[in-house]
């Protein structure tokens, strides 16, 4: 092993080698040790100190179509914060840590043409760029404030929120006055849900098993204002009975539902999103880059002033990323999942 | 028989006896004659010339929960157009034609705080007050205008093409700059759609019957960006997949499904909705009343103009009210559905 700071060894790199259908399994994809790449002309060099494990991979792995994709031979596509090794742009020095689409990789050779976001350590230490200041938090800000419109004393439910994005919202809402109420699984997410992630309630899906539906109607007399979903499936089914007239639906994530390559069946939404007059918006931040500093400033201010606390699930090394998907999806990792790629 | 303009004779109204599971079937209803009302104090009293029959009943009938209710034992709810016999209000003098809810019912006594409109048949015949200049209208414009933002050139998408709202869709977004496709059921209603309801494409249903969704693909290969959606169900199904990222659906109605009463399964719809970062919005149009206005002077000034014309599916005498609901269902109405009242 090399220690940081150093190009000499090889470049660990988590290549996509297969499409998934559902959840993406290890042999999608595959380790290789490569050269460790050159500086790219007008570009830099850097060495990956963390990287990111997102839901959203499932999508870019999966056949069907998606809003971005990653394809067969290339190093899995994930956001991460790295130390410039070398610099070819003066925007950058050795040294400098800087946040962007650096891969499942050990050392990434980023175009001077790509996004790289410079990360400070005086705010936050380089995993807090992953999360509450990475595209966790500005998934959760974007998603709140633009598609959940909220008003204060309005009831939010909050789906997986344990997770990298539902605990950000809880803390989000919380903070902007609403009575947040979050669904996780398990007796320990629930107690972190409550404890540390804002939330007033937290339901616990697996013990309410079948009865979720009741267990929020009963805790939920006057009904749901914002609905941040990550899961979509069962516990989608049992909010929208106690959704309000006029709530918003932020669909920000399908979790709960491992696969899509065939279309599966639920409970028909038309009646209730005419009746009820809801409106239901597809996130995908991406698309709302326009406000991204406007977002990125005031998660800055909350997180300093310690209105927003970061909860990171950290695994250790690459050889774990082939794995990681998996842990998103069995419900046992708690917070933003990242690898720490530097050891 | 009395004449119109009399208000000797009897009451005749068309009561709601019971609820209904799905669609309302005559026996939910009875025909009673009683005394012809009293004007009330500060109100007026109206003799009905023409009531609406809407979709939008079937809900207020049904036990499930609803933005509206008619409660057995009361006058079957309706948007009607009267004529003025005798006024306690300075607004209205007797000959003035109105419009608002009349019920099903040949004479209205309406009292001084119910909302009650201005005819004008200088501007529209009673009936179009009804189609073009009423509901239909005022939902057409804030459904296409509002919730479904069009850009000029654009596709969109309208089911139930030749109904009462679909076909006043379809002259709007032409009129727009829209491309305008119809679905509508049987060979004339898409001949209807095609050449005198504004729509560039009609598509038959009932003709592609299992390949609706093959059809849309083949005649749309740019995609669908307004989904202006009136049936729900398996023509709701066959347009998603063709819709494009970004899309606008607008659920104004769900005639294609009789039965709510126990919810109805389709294919999930929480991956496309985010993966495609759609919009869904329920139109119910009372949530939008500031803006009424506003639609209905642009309204007015596009059916002088000729821009819009009504269609209207006219049946006379209140008798055929009880049966009337049916026909909305089985589809064999064309145009906006009324009772002709004052016979």
């Amino acid at each position: 092993m090399t220690g940081p700071g150093s190009k000499a060894g090889v470049n660990r790199q988590v290549m996509v080698v297969r499409r998934a259908k559902g959840v993406p399994t290890p042999d999608c994809f595959q380790i290789v040790d490569s050269p460790v790449p050159q500086c790219p002309a007008g570009g830099v060099l850097l060495e990956t100190l963390c990287a990111a494990v997102d839901p959203a991979m499932r999508g870019w792995l999966s056949e069907e179509r998606n809003y971005m994709t990653v394809s067969d031979g290339e190093v899995m596509r994930a956001h991460g914060v790295g130390r410039v090794l070398e610099s070819q742009d003066e925007r950058w020095v050795p040294g400098d840590l800087a946040y962007g689409w650096l891969g499942w990789q050990r050392y990434a050779a980023v175009a001077s043409s790509a996004l790289l976001w410079p990360v400070d350590e005086t705010v936050a230490p380089a995993p807090v760029w992953l999360s509450v200041l990475g595209l966790n938090g500005l998934t959760a800000w974007i998603g709140l404030n633009l598609l959940g419109r909220p008003v204060r004393g309005e009831t939010i439910v909050v789906s997986a929120a344990a997770g990298g994005v539902g605990g950000l919202v809880g803390q989000l809402a919380a903070h902007r006055g609403l009575r947040a109420v979050g669904i996780a699984g398990g007796a320990s997410k629930t107690e972190l849900a409550r404890t540390r992630l804002g939330f007033h309630v937290a339901v616990d899906y697996k013990a309410a098993a079948g009865d979720l539906g009741r267990e929020l109607t009963r805790l939920l007399p006057d009904g749901v204002d914002i609905f941040f979903d990550n899961t979509a499936g069962p516990i989608a089914d049992a909010v929208f009975p106690v959704l309000n007239g006029g709530a918003r639906i932020v669909q920000c994530g399908t979790v709960a539902v491992p696969d899509w390559t065939t279309l599966p069946t639920g409970p028909r939404r038309e009646r209730d999103i005419l009746v009820k007059r809801l409106s239901w918006h597809g996130l995908v931040v991406f698309d709302h880059m326009a406000r991204f500093e406007e977002a990125f400033a005031d998660l800055k201010d909350l997180y300093r002033s310690g209105v927003l606390t970061a909860r990171h699930d950290v695994l250790r090394g690459l050889d774990m990323a082939p794995g990681a998907l998996g842990r998103l999806y069995d419900g046992t990792n708690n917070g933003r999942l990242m690898i720490d790629v530097g050891l």
